[in-house]
């Protein structure tokens, strides 16, 4: 066992994905298959040790793209996991980045055998305490305040109510009813219509949103 | 330069207080003076290396033990700061922790030299990168959603209406109007009155109220 910590850098990654098989669109992610010892042949988030010279997030950029090809336009710091016993006899602290990626970005990570998409609520066995993590970032996720800025990481600057409802749906796992979200949706601060319909063949295509920033989070007991 | 990033755990500690010469009470915080090079002589957040058989929280707790004698109740992790130019010739990650501690654990640190407290917004030049840190802190708290919770750490189990303001007062920095402010809380979910009133000779004591936790800060839909 090293004297000292080592410190690896890892990304929890979350697509919207519509599937044949279920009604409601899911939350899926990318995992990479362990090629060697601990945990070979299981699947892990994709990760790789912090450079010396590369920042926490470079190193989750460099990590992510050397080992899926994802270079995801947004990422954020999620946590810092860190118990002696997670990583068996090398002592190793993973500071932990999630990225939210549309479809165009998702897809470039389809080539390679050792990557693979699963759904996030059906992963297979993952290596050292990798489910943990995701279990973390589902609950970081499902308890985000605004999930208008997490629907335009997901579907791209503008998008219509029924895709933002589809983004609800995916990440709360019920179906909403469209009237009663189109009401509570036309009370968010933070959505804007963009004055452009949705692009197609339809007699009367559904209005563009798009997200705008709130400044803060916190109540205002004297607005 | 070490050819790898060692860990440090560092801890920033707000408490609440009054003082005679401002009429709001304000956050206030512990820093340690270094006594050695590197920014020997600066104050700094209280931390200190990862021990090898230690997590993440036990070496919060150990450090900040070490260096100021605290133990808050409390402890959460805040963030992970591992820019490459942060710590000069070695290059550190800082796995930062906060704590918000009431004036009776407070008090405990007060007795060595190399031990202050100072307000938050009127800190003394910092080691490292501390000052961005505290910043990073402070704009997390204020843009906490709920700070009822906050409260309950600064005050204890049980407050009145009138200190559970006087916390929103010390992060926002401003004075709330009492009436505005008491008919903002009153239809908070998070806020329950015990039944029982402050102690004390005053004819009239005010309601004692207590934190209740909210499921989720997910707006719902379809509520």
């Amino acid at each position: 066992m090293t004297d000292h910590p080592q410190i690896a850098v890892s990304t929890v990654i979350f697509a919207l994905r519509e599937t044949d098989d279920q009604a409601l669109p899911a939350l899926w992610m990318p995992l990479v298959r362990r090629i060697r010892a601990p945990f070979e042949g299981h699947w892990a988030l994709p990760g790789g040790p912090l450079g010396i010279d590369e920042s926490l997030s470079e190193a989750a950029r460099h990590n992510l793209k050397a080992t899926t090809g994802l270079a995801p336009r947004y990422l954020e710091q999620l946590y810092a996991f860190g118990d002696p016993a997670r990583s068996g006899d090398q002592r190793l602290v993973s500071i932990v980045y999630w990225a939210l990626v549309g479809n165009d970005e998702a897809s470039r990570s389809e080539a390679d055998d050792n990557v693979c998409w699963f759904p996030a609520d059906a992963l297979p066995a993952l290596a050292f305490d990798h489910q943990l993590i995701v279990d973390y970032a589902l609950w970081r996720l499902r308890n985000k305040v605004e999930y208008a800025q997490i629907a335009h990481r997901l579907l791209g600057e503008t998008f219509t109510l029924a895709q933002l409802r589809s983004v609800y749906e995916a990440i709360l796992q019920r179906p909403l009813d469209p009237a009663n979200f189109r009401r509570q949706m036309a009370a968010s601060k933070s959505l804007a219509a963009t004055g452009e319909m949705q692009s197609g063949a339809r007699h009367r295509p559904p209005r563009l949103y798009r997200y705008v920033e709130v400044p803060g989070t916190t109540p205002n007991p004297w607005a």
